[in-house]
């Protein structure tokens, strides 16, 4: 049992709420401080729910504190993508295998769901309404705004985790320090999110149990189902450009657009132009950054030192896998946080550089190739190869999604398979080719030649 | 003609002053801000001159206003590199063909010289002692504090350019605007500046011609001449580990170290303990960023766009490039200066990111290939075939220093390159085995390759 420490957590989103139970249970009293107001409290005056994937990575963080059933009941499982094309007519793409599924969470409503899991914890405490203003870091002193007083507060923390998100301003603070390794990278995309409400009856207006895309190549729409009926909507779309957010400026550029666009949707979202001109452009960025401590005395964690584009479905789960794979390293801890610290962030980094490169990367999956006939033929292809080889040959998507190998060692192995790939897609103009015998050799040879180079990069890690 | 402009620049380096004449050239009269004190006064008690490579895209800027050959007459050619072994055994590699060279000339004295010609132009107006604190972009707003008389001071810019080097308060102010990509990365090495003096004659101690190098694999010090008979050496070093800055505490320390690792220069170097602890460790940092503009107001250029880490002797060069490319395109221009900062930062950035690409790679050449017998072997086998192709093969490094093609393009190209070399050298033991048939055949069937791949990349551009 290592010595019991005051620690700091500076934001109570989704990673520093969970964490703060998992540092709790390793003994220690957690002072969480949250910039807004309690979100069980306003979220009654009616915030718009906003959705994300939940997938295995996730749940496994959940399940470490006993609460993945609990969340699971709140979740919609999503069965795949169902593409929307532009008459309307739609195909469906299985995520993965028979029974994995990736679900639909309220972000609001598993953070509240957190929340409310860890404050009767005598050993957690919740500060709302603080700001981050200043940090010193050498002194790990913190100056806040109190929102509810308009005053200034400090604090000395004995020992803080920045889980402040994107624009985190415990970053910004080491920032500041000597040879700080930092980039943030947007994309020239931002994203708008609208509604479609349930039907009367309170029923989903489109298949509840699937990731809904509607793929035009330079820009998408997608929807996930929200646990009331309604789906959240959101457009993936340029700044600039013919067909850009800065070219639709009336209800008549809106509609138009979305006739073309989006036809078989626009009757289910009749609040379409009231939401499309008040809700805001949000942006899309990439964030990475190194070392992400600071001596024995901070550590980021989350998004604060690794924010993704959305596009994997992964930005929470790799929050959450921050905390399991801390937790892991708490078990065999010798007291030592600025060891820890420095082994952690050493394990961590390379696996958050990949998941934010796989994001990047699948924006052009998901909003050009999955209209691609090729493309659907070849994830067919890819799930027969998985079938007859479930130990040689996981699809990049399933091993990001279904599973806790680290994700560079997905994002090389789907380098990997992507050149087998695309030498055996030469062979195959339909599911059958799959079974033709120079098929089969020639998958038979790249599988052993694959297994060798998998050998030798397992030297290396 | 276009409308004559108040030209800011902030930064009065060899960038600032340069673009001072090309901008006055033009019609406009420009006002230089600069935080240190006027280098022409301070010089004289007795800062040591650093010195830079400089070479034929820095020659071409200097050339644009005429004052090319006056810098070439006191600048020092280097002919090549001269490897220095742990035993003191010299090896010589040409840079070039016969008569290019690149030349060490004095930071100091280059600016000086810059200054001495701008400052008498009517149009032109130095203001030293004026550190720019805060800018408002919107208003092109500067607060400057005038370390003259203390007090603060603002002006507001017609237009302006940031040449306020790698640490730019003009890109920290666009880096607070919206959707800012920027990065910063440091190598986990520094530097040291030493010095070797001239004899007592005033010869120069080591070869004058040529850049001296003591590769030792995971380190290196090198040498450039200066015109007093000194040379100015730096020693690349890492921050932490068994051989590292943090680990030479001690005179003793230092001693054994350099006695192990340079014991040829340790007698030429009389003051070395004196300078090595008083001497700062100078960080290596590349910064990229994107856009280099802000509307028709201000636009970044040299350093403050694109540092790069010393390794390919470009850093200078570089900025002086995008002097010449922003006159050639204020050649043609309409008075729209929005469309002229967005086509040139636009045409710039490729090359910026390559050539900061390209200097990180050269430090592992320099510092542990260089050493290698295989790796000299390769050039020299370059170098013939540059000779006999001299139309279809040109080595990246002359790409880089003795050619004007945009820094991307001797990327790409060195890359195709790289790949036949590693196939060509397959078969060659010794320069003779040039010669050979199979070498010949296999070579000409590879430039055949490339000639293709070229084009292709071309359709690209």
């Amino acid at each position: 049992m290592t010595e019991r420490k005051n620690i700091t957590i500076m934001g109570a989103g989704l990673v520093g709420s969970l964490l703060s139970l998992y540092l709790a249970k390793r003994g220690h009293k957690v002072d969480l401080y949250e910039r807004r107001p309690d979100m069980r409290k306003t979220l009654l005056d009616g915030g718009r729910s906003i959705n994300l994937a939940l997938s295995d990575r996730g749940f496994r963080a959940l399940r470490g504190i006993g609460i993945e059933e609990e969340v699971r009941q709140v979740a919609i499982p999503m069965h795949g993508r169902i593409m929307h094309d532009e008459e309307g007519r739609l195909t469906f793409q299985p995520y993965g295998k028979e029974g994995q599924f990736i679900y639909s969470v309220s972000r609001a409503g598993l953070n509240a769901a957190l929340m409310d899991i860890s404050e009767p914890n005598p050993d957690i405490t919740y500060h709302f309404n603080r700001q981050l203003l200043d940090l010193d870091l050498h002194q790990n002193k913190a100056t806040l705004r109190n929102h509810e007083t308009g005053e200034t507060e400090s604090l000395e923390a004995e020992l803080l985790f920045g889980a402040d998100g994107a624009f985190s301003m415990v970053r910004n603070a080491m920032q500041k320090t000597e040879r700080y390794n930092y980039s943030q990278s947007y994309l020239e995309y931002g994203y708008k999110e609208l509604t479609i409400p349930a039907a009367e009856d309170g029923s989903w207006q489109l298949e509840k149990n699937a990731l809904h895309i509607w793929p035009r190549g330079n820009y998408m729409m997608i929807a996930l189902p929200n646990l009331d009926g309604s789906f959240t909507c959101t457009l993936f779309f340029p700044y600039e450009g013919p067909l850009s957010f800065e070219n639709i400026k009336t209800d008549d550029d809106l509609l138009a657009f979305f006739l073309q666009a989006f036809p078989d949707v626009v009757a289910l979202m009749p609040d379409l132009a009231q939401e499309y001109f008040s809700n805001p452009v949000g942006t899309l960025v990439t964030v990475k950054c190194f070392p992400w401590s600071y001596k024995d005395k901070a550590l980021l964690i989350g998004d604060a030192c690794h924010a993704v584009v959305p596009f994997y479905g992964q930005g929470m789960n790799a929050g959450f896998e921050d905390i399991t794979v801390l937790d892991q390293m708490l078990e065999n801890f010798d007291g030592d946080w600025e060891k820890l610290f420095h082994a952690f962030e050493r394990r961590r980094k390379p696996d958050a550089d990949a998941i934010a490169d796989l994001a990047v990367l699948n924006f052009i999956e998901m909003r050009d190739k999955v209209a691609d006939p090729r493309f659907l033929l070849r994830k067919k292809i890819e799930s027969k190869i998985n079938q007859q080889y479930p130990d040689k040959w996981i699809p990049l998507y399933s091993m990001v999604t279904f599973t806790d190998l680290p994700y560079s060692y997905a994002l090389e192995t789907g380098r990997l398979q992507d050149e087998i790939m695309q030498k055996v897609m030469k062979h195959i103009h339909s599911v059958e080719d799959y079974e033709k015998p120079e098929v089969q050799k020639l998958l038979e040879k790249q599988l052993i030649q694959k297994e060798r180079l998998k050998g030798y990069q397992g030297q290396r890690v």
